[in-house]
């Protein structure tokens, strides 16, 4: 990755493209133009004076005759770790929590309904070590461990649906879970959803530490409408987003941890190219900043033993299922992206474009059930 | 759509974006940079005078000890139709025989060795029209109709494999396909390929004169690798693209025909999106230009009658597993694309990143299955 600090695309475009085919580039980028959301002037305050990125954005939809329209505020969060990645585990888990309540006090001002955090987002993104110790003292209970206590305490102060993901232990059989908690806004644990694909590449060494998920693809219901949790790896997919989406999910976050050199320029394809596909929204999150390890690791590639992960680059963006996408967040700083969109939209775009109708789902799953069998033979045309 | 005659995004931003913060724009948009093809200068006159966009890239990948690299040079052509949309049918598929003679003829001076034109390449796009007379006399025979044969006589003189997008007449059952016929190398038609999802939107009135295909998702074995064609709307299906891919598909070519005010944010998105998520190459084909009928039509939008479909943006590329991309074919001329790349970076990247290990799939074809039937409840989990 070049050295070049750079801070995010949508602004370098801004600074040197002339207005009128500045409309054109951002037209082909990015589609339908989101409107600027005016935010309380209280929030942007708070915002600069925490040292965060606030931005706000809103999806234009259509307004309909039988059905009022569907508004609702999502807040995408990305964050560095707080302290360093060798402090007390406790210290580091407290000061996550605190800097986490920073942002979400500005997402209420902000009248955000539902909020997502980044992937394992009390703890460093420490796979990379391979490690377990003191890695795995981070996993915690999903249904009463001491953060989703937290987030149920925020979840009913500020009325909001809280996504957490989590390093999850599960005390029953001891194993650990890749797990997003998803906490209504009345302050009750709605439920868990598990990682349902790990990686298996460079320093992503989670398939050491936890296994695919066994909760299928939950949609959950809340207030402010049906939402699934497709976690990291799972957007490289596309059946994962699909299965969300077959199970009614208008709202699909999904919550990562991935760095620069690796996948950037897929960053802005996979959740957008979900979005399109399922006619659904899609909230990719990414956390931000570079994390020091005291011990060297190696990554696999013949190099030198070093002490981080690499640069991950925040650009945490929602997608819409008309093919815009809101502007992201920095590549470098903390932030919270609010952004209003209208849950109709995604009944009008599927109304319009007829994926799901045209999709032949009973021919692919005959196709994929024999592709998996183990006497599959291709189908190859030869001369 | 904008009435600012906008060329191409990368033009724009090569125009404007200062070196060092272009590297970074052009990484995060379109991933590992592709190299300049040098081509034959003799070719790069030719185009010239022939009034079409010559650009050459290529792919880079890594050299391997046990294989040697499997370079192939892929061949985008888009055009405009020649004559006007009322001229008599044999006068226009004569002349749109021999402007692809002329593309065809600098692909071969440039060392293609497959080639793929656009949607229906023989006719103007005339489905808008809901008329039946006389486009449908534009349907030919896949095996041997006058365009394959003229296909036949290039793929043998030029050594070239030809994928020919045509409307076809399959005459036993007097029906009408839209279908792409590839023709080896050495002359012989090697089969043809139906395409598999028909759109329902806007002026795409196609599932008023063919049906879905039914020849499945079959993968041609050429001499240059093993390739497939998904055509134009298939291309919003992930399982259409995931299916060529599942039948060992290296290449699968896009042929299309979709206009700017709709889909032009998506086009940059899917077929790339194929590519990252099958670990192959994608090759996405529209056509350029504005075709104008004689005979007014409405579009379904409450809007008055007009004359013509919108504008058809080319926009030609061709993507990598790798997530990279390279240059796209102008938004208003006729162009060849030439791609160099290597079969055997999808090997190298699957090995990389593990999609199809980590995909699942005995488990999608269980759930898929289960989504179709008539009971199907969705897992929605509620308060």
């Amino acid at each position: 990755m070049s050295g070049f600090e750079f801070e995010s695309l949508e602004k370098t475009l801004e600074k040197y493209i002339p207005e009128n085919e500045l409309t054109e580039v951002k037209r082909i980028l990015f589609g339908n133009p989101t409107k600027n959301l005016e935010l309380h002037s209280s929030a942007e305050i708070v915002a600069s004076e925490r040292d965060f990125e606030l931005q706000g954005h809103a999806f234009q939809s259509a307004p309909e005759q039988l059905r009022a329209s569907r508004r609702v505020r999502v807040g995408l969060i990305q964050n560095r770790t707080v302290l360093p990645t060798d402090a007390p585990i406790l210290d580091q888990i407290s000061a996550a929590h605190s800097r986490i309540a920073e942002l979400v006090e500005v997402a209420a001002m902000c009248d955000v309904n539902i909020v997502c955090f980044q992937e394992t987002w009390t703890m460093p993104f420490a796979f990379c070590t391979r490690e377990k110790e003191p890695w795995s003292e981070f996993a915690e209970s999903a249904e009463d461990g001491p953060t989703t206590r937290f987030c149920q305490e925020l979840a009913k102060k500020y009325n909001m649906v809280i996504v957490s993901p989590i390093l999850e232990r599960e005390a029953l059989h001891n194993t650990l879970w890749n797990t997003a908690v998803v906490i209504s806004n009345s302050g009750q644990v709605l439920g868990k959803t598990r990682k349902n694909h790990i990686p298996r590449i460079g320093d992503f060494n989670e398939s050491t530490y936890y296994m695919e998920g066994n909760t299928g693809h939950k949609v959950f219901q809340t207030q402010f409408g049906k939402i699934a949790v497709n976690i990291c790896y799972g957007r490289h997919h596309p059946l994962n987003w699909l299965m969300y989406s077959m199970n009614g999910a208008e709202i699909i976050f999904n919550p990562s941890a991935t760095v620069g050199a690796l996948s950037e320029p897929m960053w802005s394809i996979e959740a957008r190219n979900a979005a399109i596909a399922n006619h659904c929204y899609t909230c990719a999150i990414n956390r931000v900043g570079t994390e020091h390890f005291k011990n060297e690791f190696t990554s696999g590639d013949g190099k030198k033993a070093h002490h981080d992960f690499g640069h991950f680059y925040g650009s945490s963006y929602v997608s819409a299922p008309d093919g815009s996408r809101s502007p992201g967040l920095s590549r470098t700083r903390d932030g919270l992206l609010v952004v209003e969109l209208d849950l109709n939209m995604n009944r009008q775009i599927s109304d319009k474009w007829s994926f799901k109708m045209t999709g032949r789902y009973a021919e692919y799953a005959s196709e994929l059930a024999k592709v998996v069998s183990e006497d599959f033979k291709p189908n190859i045309v030869k001369e």
